[in-house]
C-alpha cells in the first residue's frame, strides 16, 4: 500500500539522528537537572549545551532562550507573559488574522473578558500583513505586537524585519520600551534564517515538531530586558518563567532537530521549492482550482490550493484511501468543519475556503510522489465534484 | 567507581520499556492525531488507547483524563483552572503548608495580588495535615481544597480519603458543589492505590519521570462536572482545556509508565520499605540525627534525616565524591541555599532543616548500596562537623 505523508506541517516525523541524540537521556543520563551531584549536573550542562547550540542559530544569548512544552505554550506565553508584566488596565494588541489559534485565542478571550483592546489586522489576498497596517495601528498603549514568520496554512512568509523597523522606529520616537514584537516562527524554523537581530523581533516561538524533532517541546525567545510574566510556577525553574523539572531528552532532541535543519536548510528549500512548484502546476491544471497564499512570497513546503464545488474534509478521506494523507487548513482546525480562517482572511469565499487543501512537503517527499499526487487528484476532485450538489463558477471564489 | 542514585523523589530513570513503548511513535506513527487521515487515527487511538489504560487505574471515565507537560502544569491547571472558572470575586482556597512549590507559588501570587482568600493549614510534627483541620477552615466561598497525597520531601502520606470525606459531607450539607478536592499525587503514583473514588478526590496531579515514565508528560484528572478554566488556549486539543499538538510518545510513555508501576508497586513497595527500615535504622545510629517525616504513615522510598552540625549541601557533595547521589529537599529548592519549608513546617529549627538529606530509593537500589551508605555516611556526618563553626545539642531540632 502506497503511504505518502504531505501532512509535514501538521507535525513531522522525528528525525532519527534525533531520536538517538535523545536516547541516552532516558535511560543514562536521567538525572533532574536542578540535582546538586554530579549526575544532575551533567543533566544540566546538556541542558546548557542545547540552549547554547540554539541561541546560536537565533544569534541571541544562551540567557534569552526559555524552553516551554511547545508552540502553544511559548506562544501563549508572550502574550499572557508580556501583557500580565505590563501590567496596564487596559493594554492595547496588535496581531493579524492569520495567526495561529494559540495566539488569537488567549487574545479573544482576554478581550472577551474586557481586559485588552485588540486590533487583528487584515491579510491581503495573498495572505500578507502589511507593514503600513502595523505602522497605522501602534498606539502609546500598545505593549505586543505579534505576526507570526510564516503561516502555517497556505505558507505565506511575513515581512518580519519591515515589521520590526516599524515598530524599532516607533519604540525610538516615543521613547518608550514598548510594544515588544512577537513571532511564532514554527513552520519558519526549518526553511528560514532564524536570526533575531535581522528580523528584528523580541519574542519569537519555535517548536520540536514541525522541525523533525520530538512534540512536547518548544522555545520562546526573549530578548534580555523583555518582561514577562511567568504563566506556570513552581519550583522556579528557568529563571523563574517557567517551572517544572526540565524535559532534558526534548531539550536535547530540540537542539538537535534544530541544528539539522538550519544545516540542511538552503539545500532542502530548494529541492522543496522544484517539486512544490511542480505540485502546484500540475494540481492548478484542474479545472476550478485556485492557489492560496502568495506566488512567491512562500515557504517551500506548502501548497495550498482550493477547489470549487468539493468538501475537503471529503477529498482528505478520498486521498486518504488511495494512500496520499494530507489536510484541509491546520491539524487543529480538522477537528471542526468550519473552513480555515485563514483561507477566509485572505478574501476567499465561504465555499471556496471550503474545498481548500494544504499538501505540506518535507525530507521523505519525492517526486514520484507528486507525480503521484498530480496523477490521482483529478479523478478524486472530479468524483467528488460528481457527488455535489452546488456547481459555482470561478466568480465565486471570492466573496 | 561507586554510583548510587538515591533520588528517585527528584526524578527516576525512564524504564527501558517504557521508552521501548514510545519508541514508534517517534518515527512511525509519528503523524498529529488531529490529522483526519488514516495515520493521524493511528496516532489519536494510540492516544485513546493510553488514555483509557490511564483510567482504569484511576478507575475513572477515559474522558476524564486530561493530558499535561507535567506535574507542575497539572498543579498550577488545577489551582488557576478552578479559581478561574468558579468566577467569584474573591474565592477562598485551603491548602497546607507542605505542599510542592506548583501549588504554593500560584496560590500566593495570587493572594499576594488580592484575588484569593488562602488559608495555609500547617502539618504536624510528622508532616500530617489534619482532616480535622480542614473541615475547620472550609468556608461557603471556598472553591477548592488541595492537598498531596504524599510528600516529596519527607515522605508522609497524608489522610487523602478522610479529608475527602470531611469535604463531601461538607457539600452535601451546603448543597454546594464547591470546594472541589484536589490531590498532587506525583510521588504516590508509583506506590499507593491511585482509586479516585476511594480517594474523594475531584482532581488529581500525575506527571511521569516520578514514575519511571518520560519528563514533559503529566496528566491532570478532572472529575465530570469539574469546572476548569483553560490555562493554555489554541487548537482545542484536549477537549478545549489544553490546547498543543498531543505528545503523543510521551501520552503512550506515560501510560506503560504507570501500567508497569502499579503492577510491581506491592512488591516493589515491600521490597524498597525494608531497605528503607534497614537505612533509616542505620543512619540513625549517627549521632544528633533525626527521622523527618511520620514513623509510619510514609512512602517506601523516602528517608530524610537531619544531622545536627552539618550543611546538607556539603554533604551532598561529599557524598557525591565517594558516588551517592542524594538530595536536600526537593530538587527544584535545591538551587536556592534556603531550608526547606516543607521541614520547616514540621517544627523544626532552621539549624535542623539546614542539616537535612532525603535519601530516595527506586527500582535500583539494593541492599549493597544500602549497606554502602549505611558505612559511609557517619564518616562524612563527622568531618562535616569537624569543619562546623556550631556544636547544637539535640534540643535545638525543634524551635
Ligand atoms: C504557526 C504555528 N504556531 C503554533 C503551533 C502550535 O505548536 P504546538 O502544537 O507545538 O503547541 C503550530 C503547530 O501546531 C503552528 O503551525
Ligand atoms: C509532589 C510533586 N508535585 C509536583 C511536582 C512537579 O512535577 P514536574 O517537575 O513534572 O513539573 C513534583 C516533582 O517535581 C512533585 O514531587
Amino acid at each position: 500500500m502506497k503511504h505518502i505523508y504531505l501532512d509535514h506541517a501538521a507535525t513531522a516525523p522525528t528525525d532519527p539522528r534525533v531520536v538517538e541524540a535523545m536516547r541516552p537521556y532516558f535511560t543514562e543520563v536521567y538525572a533532574n537537572p536542578s540535582s546538586f551531584h554530579s549526575f544532575g549536573l551533567a543533566a544540566k550542562r546538556a541542558v546548557h549545551d542545547a540552549r547554547e547550540r540554539i541561541a546560536a542559530h537565533l544569534r541571541c544569548r544562551e540567557d534569552e532562550i526559555l524552553f516551554t512544552s511547545g508552540g502553544t505554550e511559548s506562544d501563549n506565553l508572550a502574550v499572557e507573559g508580556v501583557i500580565g508584566a505590563a501590567k496596564l488596565p487596559k493594554a492595547h494588541i496588535i496581531t493579524s488574522s492569520i495567526e495561529h489559534p494559540a495566539i488569537l485565542e488567549p487574545l479573544r478571550r482576554r478581550e472577551k473578558e474586557g481586559t485588552i483592546d485588540l486590533t487583528v489586522l487584515p491579510a491581503d489576498r495573498y495572505g500578507l500583513v502589511l507593514p503600513e497596517d502595523v505602522q497605522k495601528a501602534l498606539r502609546p498603549e500598545t505593549v505586543l505586537v505579534s505576526v507570526m514568520y510564516a503561516n502555517n496554512e497556505i505558507g505565506t512568509i511575513e515581512p518580519i524585519a519591515d515589521i520590526g523597523r516599524v515598530i524599532l522606529g516607533w519604540r525610538t520616537a516615543q521613547a518608550s520600551a514598548y510594544p515588544y514584537f512577537h513571532t511564532d516562527a514554527c513552520q519558519a524554523a526549518g526553511y528560514l534564517s532564524m536570526d533575531v537581530q535581522k528580523l528584528h523581533v523580541d519574542l519569537l516561538t519555535m517548536n520540536g515538531s514541525k522541525i523533525y524533532g520530538p512534540k512536547g517541546i518548544g522555545v520562546l525567545f526573549g530578548k534580555r530586558g523583555v518582561k514577562l510574566r511567568p504563566m506556570i510556577l513552581g519550583g522556579g525553574q528557568e529563571k523563574n518563567l517557567r517551572s517544572g523539572t526540565e524535559n532534558v531528552p526534548g531539550i536535547v532532541g530540540l537542539a538537535r532537530a534544530l541544528d539539522l535543519s538550519q544545516d540542511m536548510s538552503s539545500l532542502e528549500s530548494e529541492r522543496l521549492a522544484m517539486l512544490r512548484d511542480m505540485l502546484t502546476e500540475g494540481l492548478l491544471r484542474i479545472p476550478k482550482s485556485r492557489l492560496n497564499g502568495h506566488p512567491e512570497k512562500r515557504l517551500p513546503n506548502i501548497v495550498n490550493i482550493s477547489f470549487l464545488d468539493i468538501e475537503g474534509e471529503a477529498a482528505i478521506l478520498y486521498m486518504d484511501a488511495k494512500g496520499m494523507c494530507a489536510s484541509t487548513g491546520s491539524a487543529c482546525a480538522s477537528q471542526s468543519l468550519d473552513p480555515s480562517h485563514v483561507i477566509l482572511a485572505t478574501g476567499l469565499s465561504y465555499e471556496a475556503a471550503h474545498g481548500s487543501i494544504r499538501f505540506s512537503l518535507g525530507r521523505s517527499t519525492t517526486k514520484k510522489d507528486i507525480q503521484y499526487v498530480i496523477k490521482m487528484m483529478p479523478g478524486i476532485v472530479e468524483k467528488l465534484r460528481h457527488m455535489s450538489p452546488v456547481n459555482l463558477d470561478m466568480k465565486h471564489f471570492v466573496k
